[in-house]
């Protein structure tokens, strides 16, 4: 056989076709993920340029914000999250995700690299999927370090002293807006009941990231009211999870699967229970292995090696990986490295952290707030009634604690008021199951928005009106400069 | 009109077909990244999760191979490669890349994914792409903060000081591996004057990564040896992007783009001038302004922009995000907020360094490294001569120093033999190019694991032979315990 038979059974477009479009061809048979890999190459540094230019955006946005909440004697926080709206899709799109109908061009930070690099629009989709991914993990991993930053500054006995009353707090803060909710719905504006129990259902589990963040800002973490906040608000965390799958399934198959609540609950108990009694078992091989090792980092390894795998068996066993990291948190409390963890821990919160609170500003479309848009108005008086609902209804739970006399009830309740990413994701399955319609949709996002931007300036009002912030710290003695130091820190 | 002529223009498919396949049909009229982002509030939950166990693997794998070198009296860094060769492509299979043909079946933590999932293979394939996206990214971060800690830790002066003599060692140690690698491919192996001279270029750029953790680990940092090495490793990473693109053009075109590679001088020299001149102007600007901040993380958040702004400009003009990272780290060393960030930035090391060294060591296919697969063999025989060639051809750089008695210039030598990623980015472009034959290509890769590897120990070994551990720090007192910080640090 010549080199010449070879040839023959080499097809006359292969050779007619330059090597990019064989190559593009190629690409396209294969399911998406191989186009992503085959412009690896070429995308990655774009990738990480755009990277580079959100997070530069996320803490300009953040700092800025920060600093002029602070200087009108607001929470930070809100400074960043409305620096965040600021950035993101509402306004500048510096900062937006590929959700709904967003795409590079929506993206200015897109635009940017595609003035500098001259890339088929393809690859740039690639390279907008690449940092939106980067982005959200930095920063759920950001709200994991949160959680596992207030774990540490929290008192695990202190938590279970105030137990009952957490428990009373979050049960409460769960029924009576959940109950008024659904019932207002059917009642008042005439929804359905499945409708009226899922945006019910949306009204219950508070955001534990924002109000924990506000809190210790105030230095309030480890005073009774805090640590009770703290404690129901993880409780209502469980307690959203399980509320949210009893009516998923209550959606979709009209009745309710036993079996699976029950799993659920079991596997929350045992897990919470479990992480911490294994944890403190585990404390003082923890500290001897630190002890032991001799390279750099070997503590906040260890921790964080901890506290991701406590966060992965949450998230695996369907609960939150902030509720792992939490657990984490409170265990190495425990433990004689709590003072240089909190040290340690405290700069890459500082770098992490903000991402997550820009984010959730920034992914916060405020155009379903604007009255003169008439599709808006019947969302927004629905909205009107759910804020109404998801404020009474947990300062209502604040005052179901009982035998604590002096207790500034009113804090209490107001720190389970904001509802954040939790409320979200009833919204979010809500619409994709078809469950909901467009107006109530829109106005738990509505309601969403309110309740976290409110939450924090309201906190700082009720717990200034009755404890002056010069006021000595009421629990146990921590280290508050740790958890805000001051600017010479 | 009635509402039944309405449903007429319904077409009939779109009734009788179910909403999940409509949904579907849809997203495949689109382009990849609208699949990923159908599919984003299925898979986001997961790509988080297999981030988590990616870096719970990272830091188990770093600290095991940290300490076991720690305790043989070897490199820390050198035991995160060997851990990252381990638990990567070459054996566990744990942290692996979507490159060549991996796909999300030889990946354990995506196989672990899956059986806890139930995922569709396009959704594992898309979850895989994003968990090897955020690595990727976290790795390059990595490098940025490592780059931006040495400059921290570098002295301006002491570098403008020893600049004259970098210099010769950067040149020399650029020319010399070039000429004698080309020449000897062409004249002992006969291969082609193109390819050989690509394969001579990929010997030319020292990886300042390696040889600057070595360093800061044996705290030989701001010895005037390693101010040298820093300085020299920094000009040879210029000179090794201009090198890349002038045998670029020259394997693409047949001729060099004398103008393209003008405006790459020109522009790598204005940006390292140009950002430490201005730095310097704004230093005061800077102190000034996270004085007068009131929120938590002014003072690391303030340095990340800069330096994040600095890599995204030296990325932008086609030089490394990593000489950005180093010039503003220079630039704040400068400052009176020095120490401070110095503490601060250590434990944001410590979280993201390790990704770096991790993903370097698991994306080594040591495979190509068995004598026994006959297909190695032309590959090990040429990888041979080029590891003898880079090998010598740095050390004769170290002794271009003139007008330095008593200095270690063999340690300088060593210190500029690990080639790491630089020479990969060659043998990749070399590759995808096609001007580098297969056996080639593995030549170079192997070279660039044997200089990797071979350096960590052999640094050691020359630094101990002329100066002891134990004697003083020959240049500025600096604070060599927050490199290595004792265990109790």
């Amino acid at each position: 056989m010549s080199s010449t038979d070879l040839m023959v059974d080499f097809p006359e477009w292969a050779l007619a076709t330059p090597l990019s479009q064989l190559a593009h061809t190629a690409y396209s048979l294969g399911p998406s993920p191989l186009l992503a890999e085959a412009t690896e190459a070429e995308t990655g540094p774009l990738v990480l340029a755009g990277v580079l230019l959100s997070l530069i955006t996320v803490y300009f946005a953040a700092k800025l914000g920060g600093e002029i909440c602070a200087r009108i004697n607001l929470p930070a926080v809100l400074g960043e999250l409305v620096g965040g709206v600021i950035v993101g899709v509402s306004a500048l799109h510096l900062i937006v995700f590929p959700e709904g109908a967003a795409d590079p061009s929506n993206s200015v930070i897109m635009g940017l690299i595609q003035a500098t690099s001259n890339l088929q629009p393809d690859a740039l989709a690639a390279v907008f999927s690449g940092e939106s991914e980067v982005i959200s993990v930095l920063a759920e991993l950001g709200v994991i370090i949160l959680l596992f930053e207030i774990g540490l500054e929290s008192d695990l006995k202190e938590l279970i002293r105030v137990g009952p009353q957490a428990v009373s707090v979050a049960v409460v803060g769960v029924v009576v807006p959940f109950v008024a909710g659904t019932a207002g719905l059917i009642l008042l504006f005439g929804v359905p009941t499945i409708p009226a129990i899922f945006a019910g259902a949306a009204l219950t589990a508070t955001s534990i990231g924002i109000t924990a963040k506000v809190l210790a800002e105030m230095q309030k973490l480890t005073s009774k009211e805090g640590q009770i906040i703290i404690g129901a608000a993880v409780l209502d965390d469980v307690l959203g999870i399980i509320v949210l799958a009893v009516v998923a399934s209550l959606a979709k198959t009209g009745e309710i699967q036993i079996l699976n609540v029950v799993t659920l609950i079991v596997s929350a108990a045992t897990f919470l229970v479990g992480a911490i009694l294994i944890g403190r078992l585990l404390n003082p091989f923890f500290v001897g292995l630190v002890d032991n090792m001799q390279t750099r980092g070997q503590l906040i390894l260890t921790s964080l090696v901890f506290a991701f795998v406590l966060s992965y068996i949450a998230a695996a066993i369907q609960l939150e990986a902030i509720l792992g990291a939490f657990a984490a948190g409170l265990v190495l409390a425990e433990t004689s490295k709590r003072k240089e963890l909190e040290e340690q821990i405290s700069p890459i919160a500082d770098m992490l952290v903000p991402v997550f609170f820009v984010s959730v500003g920034a992914r916060t479309d405020i155009s379903v707030l604007n009255p003169l848009e008439p599709a808006n108005r019947p969302g927004l008086i629905i909205a009107s009634f759910l804020v109404v609902v998801a404020l009474i209804g947990k300062v209502v739970a604040g005052f179901a604690i009982f035998g604590q006399p002096g207790i500034n009830r009113l804090a209490v309740g107001v720190g389970m008021v904001p509802r954040g990413e939790v409320g979200l994701v009833f919204a979010g399955v809500g619409a994709a199951s078809g469950v909901l319609s467009e107006s109530l949709d829109a106005a738990i996002i509505v309601m969403v928005i309110f309740t976290t931007f409110l939450a924090p300036p309201l906190l700082r009002l009720v717990f200034d009106r009755q404890s002056p912030p010069e006021s000595p710290l009421e629990a146990i003695p921590s280290s508050p400069e740790s958890v805000e130091p001051s600017q010479s820190s």
